[in-house]
């Protein structure tokens, strides 16, 4: 393998805590399997913000795009505003990057807490694929009559055709992928009969959205015409919350829009153990830019600086960022010793009910390598 | 009390099955109280659809409008495209008459059964005001090239300042109401100190809707500051769709948009035993035409007829409606009666693990009414 260069964005907050920790793990499995890799690290953040006003600076991103790929911590800072890091970077980021996916795994490792009564790792293995360059989050609207009792705000939603059916096609690909573990267990003797082994669910609100669900409807009917392997379903964003908690057995690949995946990805972190298990992959499946993997948690400032944050939904972005190179093996070697640490009970940061440290937890998965 | 004329529109599915024991409480603890009204009929959903093409004829909603109160099953047919029903008949009330707040309240009552871990009544009691008149739920919205490659199409979210504010009002108001039961237990020692006896959460998007919730956020700053006694809180949607199944305990009074209201409180209706328990109303607070009562869930195609749904919602729902009009002790009366029965274990319908029927269920909360 050709050398991997790595953007490393550790952020704020428990950010650079986890980050660290994750790239200890990196570093331990490429020497085991031959990966060279080198880290561009990037001082982007809250902290620079408040410093310099700068948020992200061109030179910066011309030298984010020179990557291969993106190692991000978290970005979220009390002392600035809303929206002026989320979008100056984070957001900025996936959308000029064309990192058009935003690909959540929810599944529950043994060992892990599922604060749903009688769930178990059995039935959360469910990957959320996320519309991640558009909807509500272009950024499209504007006031009138602003800061008077007259006022006026929107906020529009915009959906392409190409768009949404490159995020359809990516989760029926997936669930093909997933095919190689067997079928999907939710499905019927007759669906399994009719010759489905997996299952793509779209998540929506059709019979509201009218006009940007419909858009979505009709692709995704157009598009699981050409997988007559994986079971198409529907359903609405608010039933789909209720079912992931009383029927979280019932997923297998999920694909939604920009704003409902992230409201039912947090979701999905609960049911998979909390916020500190849970990894996301910033996809540009095109790899004309750099993809960018991140914690679905953010710069937690509660507890940051004491060391706490659960360092394993970083660790777990690390070895999503492997897949994407390709480096699969290792990928799943990382997640094998996640397991191995899970399993074994101990040791556990507090978020899991344990004491332990941020560096303990890591070294742990490191010596489960 | 004044003769009351209440509008019912049974609708689809399981629809009449559960309105009929719903009116045959009211029809109890209305003779015991003396209360006075009459039932209007409306033959509206799906069947009628099918059957005439008719939706809401004009000359109906003019009788509904005539009425004080409309009690609604559901409307929903599998026979029917997604939104005809929806947008024809109820949000088509919502909006018409004007019915801003979607009111939902989330109480787990002891025998009830929750899905969440270590959970229980003590720690789900909250109530969620859904704003019930703007947002995606305007339908505003087009397509361009459509059924092209490159169609795009848009939907916008409408938010306005005295919608916004009135809603937000309404929730500072409630929780001024729930102080009669004692201060907020989530409140901290601080807290209390400080004054503040209840709480309000705003669940929004700040950091990515930044022009609409952006009028939400300023809007609640200023509606707070009249209510000096109430603790104004800010959660993103996503983080209250976690926080909401880990810790309940934290919510007393939420307000947010019509989606996230729409998102959030299906959510809600699984805390408190699901869907079968969860009761709304659907508010003309000013009173200038009928405000609408429905149990959360829909019409249930899937176990229509067979006698089997739950009527508790349906009831709750009832209960609600009297509120409304004034006459509390019925309500409260109602409630008791539920509380009963769910606190005996049974009769309870499939939903709730039992085996008993729609009827058997209400009339055990008849008997102990
Ligand atoms: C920080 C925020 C902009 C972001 C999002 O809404 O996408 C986060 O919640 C996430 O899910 O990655
Ligand atoms: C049926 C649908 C239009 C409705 C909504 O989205 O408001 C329902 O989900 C509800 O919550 O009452």
């Amino acid at each position: 393998m050709s050398l991997l260069k790595i953007g490393v964005i550790p952020g704020d907050g428990v950010g650079p805590e986890v980050t660290e920790v994750g790239l200890g793990i990196l570093e331990k499995v490429a020497k085991r399997d031959g990966l060279v890799y080198e880290l561009h690290p990037f001082d982007l953040g809250g902290e620079r913000f408040l410093r310099t006003g700068e948020v992200l600076p061109q030179a910066d991103q011309d030298r984010l795009r020179a990557c291969d790929v993106i190692l991000l911590g978290a970005v979220g800072h009390p002392g600035v505003p809303p929206g002026v890091l989320e979008k100056g970077i984070l957001l900025k980021l996936r959308f000029d990057f064309h990192q058009y996916i935003n690909l959540r795994p929810v599944r529950l490792f043994p060992g892990a807490p599922c604060p749903v009564t009688g769930k178990g790792p059995d039935d959360i293995d469910m990957v959320v694929v996320r519309e991640n360059n558009e909807d509500l989050y272009v950024g499209a609207g504007g006031f009138t009559y602003k800061g008077t009792p007259e006022e006026v705000a929107i906020q529009t939603s915009i959906n392409t055709r190409p768009g949404v059916e490159r995020c359809i096609r990516y989760a029926f690909d997936a669930a093909r992928g997933r095919a190689a573990r067997g079928a999907f267990k939710g499905l019927s003797e007759a669906d399994k009969a009719g010759g489905y082994t997996r299952q793509v669910t779209l998540v929506a609100k059709t019979n509201v959205l009218t006009f940007a669900h419909d858009l979505w409807m009709r692709a995704f009917n157009e598009v699981a015409a050409d997988y007559p392997d994986v079971k198409p379903g529907y359903m609405h964003v608010d039933a789909c919350c209720m079912r992931m908690v009383t029927n979280p057995e019932w997923f297998d690949v999920i694909v939604t829009t920009n704003m409902f995946g992230d409201i039912i990805t947090d979701l999905g972190a609960v049911l998979q153990g909390g916020m500190g298990l849970a990894a996301s992959g910033n996809l540009n499946p095109t790899k004309t830019a750099p993809s960018m993997f991140e914690p679905v948690h953010g710069s937690a400032p509660d507890i940051a600086g004491k060391g706490i944050a659960n360092p394993l939904a970083a660790i777990l972005s690390t070895a999503m960022m492997l897949d994407h190179v390709g480096a699969t093996p290792s990928a799943d070697r990382i997640r094998r010793a996640v397991a191995r640490v899970l399993a074994a009970g101990a040791p556990k940061t507090p978020d899991l009910g344990g004491k332990a440290s941020t560096v303990e937890v890591g070294n742990a998965v490191r010596d489960a390598l």
